[in-house]
């Protein structure tokens, strides 16, 4: 009748408004994720670095419109299917999806580009541009959409979406992708670096010797690399709470503004926890009280990171424990690294693939079961933590978490290892070595001219 | 009945808050804009560059509220008119708007606000502050209003949101102002460089020989200019979906997604064109492979500038066309103007005029048949390449979007030439000669101040 | 009935929806402080400005959690109280709130957050890092928090939210928070800058002698300030509009509109107001023309700050005044604490206190009867303005105006004097003098290599 028509209508559109909303604040993530990358570098790698966060949320579009998600979603976004497949096979280049379809696609294609991107800032100073956008290409085209069909399309073996499933009838719960976006960047970011090796001068002066201690490649620019935080911060916002998809469904719209509150305090207590535990760690080896804003910027990242998975199925004070947990595992993952001679250009590494770990474990821990019930209409197997409660430990979630995050884990590793071993056994990946040392950007047109324009300014104009 | 009058009432809310989130959204675009222009900009006129920016945003909000509005919209914006008028002439200060028609102003004024932007980054470094000020009062408060309403007002003569035309009954198609916001602006920047001139020493010596090469003036800092494109692209998204204006009714809300989407798949297929394009032009002209990251960011808006008319319109394969095409031609009218000794300090004139007018024509031949339909209840004038395909290569829409060309491009041309003809006159358009050499903003209290003290921080202070 | 239940959850996802959305834009004003306060310090105090404004940030979300929210609104939202409370006592830690009051906290949330953030600037470049965290946690987590629950908790004894009040049965009307955010952050601001003292050099030479001029400490970068104030501008509009709460109810969304376009006006006008003031009075002292860009970016922070009290109760003319006479206040109050000695690295006392005050009392001056009818369901007692023309000169809600703004002053005072004159006394609040001069990033790890570190590139990397 009428009435429903008018509603339907109504609802249609604030649901189409809602993603809009949500992807253009992940897109804006981009920016963010240019900053941080462009604050961290030298002030002679400032092009390169920015050219491949563009290029990758261009090349992320195009992909992701072939390819990615029709492997992705295509023909298996109907929850009532019992099917279970590797990867979908349908609306390649958008074919056959209508308007409703069409806010979803937004969305996910905003997702496909900010898990593309993550791995920049990591390579940085030492990739070859081509080498960097092939493995953009892979990672939005296939690597990605085979991991977000396995977890989150109705037809994953993973899913949690499902009526029945494999994984113990259960299903891994990831709710905004602390391990489809934030593990599998990371994870890659990790392969890619043990391949490419650290920059040059970081670990070893000129003739290879190893430092007593490393080198510490300042960046050119805390205020971008601040900026860039609070902007993804705030892009944030739509994608944790935008993974709700429908607003005005089953009272999706409940979960909304807990979604945001515990993304708040899991951003708030990372940042402090890594903050304090540094200085006191610091002024206990070296007597000094000193506070370190980059560490507490990256630390505010992992609580944002690890409370992806879990931000609509957790409470707010579990929120705070996860970002307490992020920041310490952010700490000293970040000291392990320098220890074993991994460079990470931005600790991209700490912040996303140990947090997208711990993210999703803690869903095993405090998955709540009223929220459990309300969001998958079930609630027999919650967090370990509530279980315990209930008196029976059982820790079926916890062990869906841990295979989905296996299987994430190997994925990633067949897939980009071989192929990072490759375009490095065929030299395509390190950038020439005299080049790196002078900087990236001398060998692309405008970058000598950027940094010498800057000392021009400076020095001699103002005499 | 109380229904309808609920109903109505969140459709109103939903649609208010919809055109705020766009008209937000669309002012942002304003740091955008200024971060683009003071990036590209030296070091010593960073403040005057910024100050600008600041002031048409300031200028045009006032310029609006007293007399824009009325001159572009003023009872006139009653779909059912018949009545053709080449002006609007009510609603001056507000005056008689009821709540849903203040949420079209806020919407129209962002738009106002970004029109009048667009020429400061093409006039940077040489511009007296009193003749752009002038400039942007007249662009915003006349011109522009009057392009608007022959464009988008129901009573405008080239309008296709009227019940009967002028235009062979069919009218012109801009959905979200590559005509009416860009090619105005774009225009006007040609127009006035023109005019204006050079900057000192970028194509002559200080003796007024003709450099063999052009100096390149780089900007100080491309991540500025960097982050000011993903704030412009974010902007975007509401700029063009927001033009669907009233989002409940009609259907129009199955309209947004594609409209976010086709916007994403310009802006990215300019980038990566732009960039393609350029390296291998430079690659077969001197051996060497360079990535050009200005070009780029050019291309990218270039990609945006094109999809803004036909948005609404085309299919997503269109958008990638007309991306591809935008970078182009920004390529080639970038070099082009270098060549002739036009001196466009941001490339704002290969942006905005002539993807503008690229954008405008794209329309006439990518229009589908059934978008039109649902759009303007009307089908039967449609692209050319749909009317080839039914046999009838009817090329009246494209028709329409050229006369509607012509008449922007003279518009600005009679109203504006003259406006810096006589300025340039007066001696008040472009600044000391003296002044220009050493920067503007030692003219501007606290410029010397800006680049000194930064030069002391760097040299002095950290020895 | 069955619609009845549809047609509230449609206005429930929308009311949701709206205030995250507006919380959002409040919370990325954080990403804007922080770049006023970078661009204006010296390149060796950018790291802890940084610092101390992402803390803030975090530290707020912390403190809200756990006491803020509990004092300011716990147990005293329903308009239907008869109750007069000093400070609220339940929900602390979140407990008991249903899904509709979770998304109002987070919009409180992110208010508390921009209140503590205020005093950042002020202190900037001399405040040590545990006293500058005491203040904030001090502020979110209870002087803050009373000044909302007097003035806008229904249970408030100066809140015009309530059915019966004490104040002359009338309330004090702060739409968004002129007197509740600004002028509290603004009083606290002076107040600790007071006890503080100037930075080392300001007003006197190194050994005490008062200087002749005192000297500007030029910050690093107009164009990070520049992004900052747009982004400012830019949560401004959530800031103010999200303020009606409950955007479906009660016609609310009809006020939305003007509120933002009351906004961009007093923006605006506060922006051109201060340029051209302050040209003219140059012009007039020095014989030159010069055009301070700083002065503009304040007057336009002024111009937001004045109109945030009254935004949705006055006319569109109303706030251009509003902005006039905030540019103006803005102007002289900051001449005049320079010549008082008073040393305010980023004006915020002439911005936020001037400003907030003046805002407070301009709706006692220009409150609109109808629009207070529909807000707050009276007009009997309007701005003096319109009593006026009613031939009453009623001056009671001038009256409650006045009398709110004495509370605010009074109650910051006599919580914070004590508090920063303790910590002065035990020599907690002032930096060590060495570190002063050679700048406070110094004593942070990675400080000093910031500022060489961007030394080396500049001028070693590229000869």
């Amino acid at each position: 009748n009428s009435f429903d028509e008018s509603q339907t209508s109504t609802d249609s559109a604030v649901n189409v408004f809602y993603l809009l909303y949500a992807a253009s604040l992940v897109f804006l993530m981009q920016a963010g994720f240019a900053m941080v990358a462009a604050g961290c570098v030298r002030l002679n790698n400032v092009q390169n670095t920015l050219l491949k966060n563009l290029l990758d949320a261009c090349g992320a579009s195009l992909g992701f419109y072939t390819l990615g998600y029709a492997f992705a979603w295509g023909g298996s976004t109907d929850v009532s299917t019992t099917d279970v497949t590797f990867i979908g096979k349908e609306n390649f280049f958008m074919i056959g999806l209508d308007f409703a379809e069409e806010s979803f696609w937004l969305f996910q294609l905003a997702f496909c580009s900010a898990s593309a991107t993550i791995v920049a800032g990591t390579l940085a100073e030492r990739c070859q541009m081509g080498a960097y956008l092939g493995y953009s290409l892979m990672l939005a085209g296939f690597v990605y959409p085979v991991v977000v069909h396995s977890i989150w399309s109705p037809a994953g073996f993973l899913s949690a979406n499902r009526l029945n499933g494999i994984l113990w009838d259960v299903g891994m719960i990831d709710f905004a992708g602390s391990a489809v976006v934030h593990t599998t960047g990371g994870m890659t970011a990790l392969i890619a670096t043990k391949v490419l090796g650290p920059r040059t001068g970081r670990f070893t002066d000129l003739r290879g010797r190893v430092l007593a201690t490393p080198k510490d490649f300042t960046g050119h620019s805390l205020a971008l690399q601040m900026l860039g935080v609070f902007i993804l911060w705030f892009g944030w916002y739509g994608f944790n709470t935008g993974s709700i998809i429908h607003l005005t469904q089953h009272m999706n719209y409940t979960f909304v503004s807990s979604i945001a509150i515990n993304t708040t305090l899991a951003a708030a207590s990372g940042a402090i926890t890594t903050l304090f535990v540094n200085t006191v760690v610091q002024e206990r080896l070296t007597g000094e009280v000193t506070y370190n804003l980059q560490y507490t910027m990256n630390g505010c990242l992992s609580g944002l990171v690890a409370i992806t998975a879990g931000c609509a199925v957790v409470e707010s004070w579990a929120s705070i424990i996860i970002g307490i947990v992020g920041g310490v595992l952010y700490l000293m993952c970040s000291k392990l690294l320098v220890k074993h001679h991994i460079d990470d250009a931005v600790d991209g590494i700490p912040v996303h693939l140990i947090n997208g770990v711990w993210g999703t474990l803690s869903v095993g821990l405090f998955a709540v079961p009223e929220l459990l019930e309300t969001l998958h209409n079930r609630s027999d197997h919650c967090g370990w933590f509530y279980s315990w409660s209930r008196g029976s430990a059982d820790a079926t979630l916890l062990a869906c978490q841990i295979v989905g995050l296996l299987f994430v884990l190997s994925w990633v590793t067949v897939t980009m290892f071989p192929f990072f071993w490759v375009l490095n056994y065929l030299g395509w990946l390190r950038s020439d070595s005299l080049e790196e040392v002078i900087g990236l950007d001398v060998g692309y047109q405008g970058g000598v001219l950027q940094a010498r324009g800057h000392k021009d300014e400076v020095e001699s104009r103002m005499d």
